[in-house]
């Protein structure tokens, strides 16, 4: 993935909010870490603990933040700005954008699209997508084996890349990225037990995700029992999370890899939910609420609370924990001292 | 997914075992619980907390048990029945063959069938499937995607979700539902450390799977090391479950979502495994066990027994432990003042 | 998967290496544990808590230890050798071939690819694989449904099985295997919050596999947000892994099934990781650390050492702790009768 870019095009796309301080001549050749950064790359600084590793950069050009004072060494060039990290992604959005073009609009020769499928002509259907009948697809673009069920949408600008599943009548928002192998819309697993068997019971309702959701790769979400399991708008879900049937997440949430979220689950706005947490079934799990990785959480959350542990407690209280726990050898030790100390004294009247 | 269905309709399915009371003379437009139903929903009382949500129901026709005594509102009809969750199962059922019939009998033009593989003429292949050599497929269902390995059997009945892989050998009872994605019969994980690198040692077994089998969407099953990995009968396992070579689940067992069975380990029948709880290897897991969610089981399970914990400990245990953990902080202080205490009592004869 | 296998070519894949003890006359049926194989069968002693096993066995062919010095049965045949699991797996190596043969060199027709990709003479290219334009494709295996994005590499004699999905710019080291379902190069989870939702952070980077990578089933690893992620040599993926972005995996490691790596943390070489486990972002582990299965890293791990627990601690300490957890319930009882006690004792000078 060589680069050559030059530095009078990042300025372009900083130009209203950056100082320079220095000067590089030649074009950027990369983009690197503050400690891993050769002559000829780009580089920045996102976190302010790592600010001591700045002057010994290698990098070419560095963004770094307004009240950074240090100077740049010869060759160097700093561009100083309010959020060098957001800064950053603006850059590399439009090295995305050089890197990986948007596909041609229309239908790969080899993409079948059933006859009352409806596809906007500003579509991209890559290579092996199947639509089916009944199916809308808006200006999205779908890479390559992307299959949408029957009478499911598409947004404008989403994006669904290689091998995503949508399945009949799910509704995918506006600007939704959906990465490659994810499932939106298999079976909720719901048995009755009956007769010496579990009896399937079935799964009518669909999966609905609001506008600018992301779905990371092989995660896989539910359809509802009846009515929708809901992805609220905004939320960002990593991959290999699974989220069962009629589980509502709210807006702006951010749902790390390898978690999972039990039926009939809601999740207020802004909730975090840290990698390989699990969530029990038909709990309420208030707005902003933050759940450490790994935590498994079998009741109620309120709102703003921060919780961790097997099962879920407050973060203070597993923090304080974790700690004493390490201490238990010691503390088994030093009770069976006293014990033995106290059933040497002497009794007062026996 | 409107829906418009007549109250005669559900009567008729329901024809043996209904006694009704009130009436609601429009179509049912919907299915919703009983908090969240709207005039013209059915709704249902399926788990007896819920009781008292159901005089408040807006919905238009209510599935109740039998014993339920209270009158219905004006233009609400209830159905009195003696297991209302079946009965609606069986009513979602009905709409759901509906909503999402069977795909037409027949092979796509656009799938691959390779010549000495062998199609019931009452399958039905979907686009983009491939069907390998020696390959055996059933009067089932194949949506699209879908690969079948050489000398794969697929059996009657089988429903096939978008891009299932069923690998070389594997053999798939009658009646199973796979989930889109699933990964049936992948290498098991089997390496020999040897000349400072680990040798693989090569997977020459395969998956069989017996009758009414459900495999959730994203799960993967390893193929044996030799023999064969074995899921019984009337077994449901949900998505992202990954099931190791030479596993042996036994029948009508519930795996729930991300758990994880390392290699050769055995599960007699009706065992229950919660969400993200993982079994080590070569283990035996007695019939009717019951595997709490994210417990981490690191040595054999009794039949019939519950456990939970990490590691695996007796449930009661478990929850009696879960509670004193958190009392830990306030041990340890009453240990120090106790301690102290008994350094400051006079101690006899030293 | 029937074998019929003579023991004349069982001899000579083993000949540099064995000693023979008894004799059989037939035909190799199939490949049983001790315990579990029938006559015909090949067996091995692997393990040596199995050795008691050992002599009971119905097998008609065994794989024993030079050191074992009991006689065989009549019409059994002892094959003795210095590691029987090493030369079981030469054996199965050869039955591999045989079983699951290679699929014949060329593009299938259904396959699609861009004119300025380049795919090697020797390659096979199975159905519906999709080869991106800049694409380079080694004397490699692409089962089916593999795609392969722009730019990408595939190095020579690597086996991609079905539905693997290798990124743009993404590369594949030579004799990898990446299992069905497999995602490399998916977005990084990135995202910046700014005017009130989470702004996405591009990922222009890529993954890089070095030589004998295997990555399982339906892993994932996703692209760097820039450089790249990467694996180092010999390192064996199990299925459901999630690797995230700019995570640096050393050689010759073992991730288990369902573990969860978070960004930018790096692994040296020989590590091994235990099934569900999850790593923390921004961690550095030790070469030769042990994590085991269900652990949950937070903070650095040293080399060659061994962690357990959530959150990870000293093996040894865990297991103590493990103990003693149980024990607790007794010693809160016996502190009460404790402080009780004390309580009655006279206090000296108040």
């Amino acid at each position: 993935m060589a680069l050559a870019y030059s530095t009078e095009r990042i300025l372009e796309i900083l130009s209203n909010d950056c100082e320079t301080v220095g000067a590089y001549e030649g074009s950027i050749l990369g983009i690197a870490s503050l400690s891993e950064a050769e002559p000829g790359d780009l580089s920045f600084l996102g976190n302010p603990k790592y600010r001591a590793a700045l002057a010994d950069s290698k990098a070419s050009v560095l963004l770094v933040p307004k009240d950074y004072d240090e100077a740049p060494k010869s060759g160097q060039l700093y561009l100083k700005l309010e959020n060098p990290s957001f800064a950053l992604a603006l850059i590399c959005r439009d090295i995305e954008a050089t890197l990986l073009p948007k596909p041609p609009v229309g239908i790969h020769p080899s993409a079948v699209v059933e006859a009352d499928a409806e596809v906007s002509p500003e579509a991209c259907i890559g290579a092996f997508c199947y639509i089916a009948s009944g199916a809308k697809v808006g200006a999205a673009v779908l890479e390559s084996y992307v299959s949408v069920g029957r009478s499911a949408v598409i947004g404008d600008e989403a994006y669904l890349f290689s091998r995503v599943s949508v399945g009949d009548y799910c509704q995918i928002g506006e600007r939704n990225r959906l990465m490659s192998g994810c499932v939106i819309g298999s079976d909720g697993y719901g048995y009755e037990y009956l007769d010496g068997a579990h009896q399937r019971v079935p799964q009518i309702g669909n999966v609905v995700t609001d506008a600018d959701v992301d779905i990371g790769a092989n995660s896989t979400i539910d359809r509802a029992r009846f009515g929708s399991t809901q992805i609220g708008g905004g939320t960002k879900v990593d991959n290999q999370v699974q989220i069962a049937h009629n589980v509502r997440v709210g807006r702006h949430c951010l749902i790390v890899a390898q978690v999972g979220i039990s039926g009939s689950t809601i999740l207020g706005d802004g909730v975090v939910v840290g990698g390989q947490a699990g969530i029990a079934g038909h709990l309420k799990i208030g707005s902003g609420a933050m759940i450490a990785g790994g935590t498994a959480v079998v009741s109620d959350i309120e709102a703003q609370s921060k919780v961790r542990g097997y099962p879920a407690m407050p973060m203070m209280l597993f923090n304080r924990m974790a700690v004493l726990q390490r201490k238990l050898p010691d503390l088994f030790k030093r009770f069976d001292q006293l014990e033995k100390r106290v059933k040497s004294l002497p009794v007062e009247s026996e």
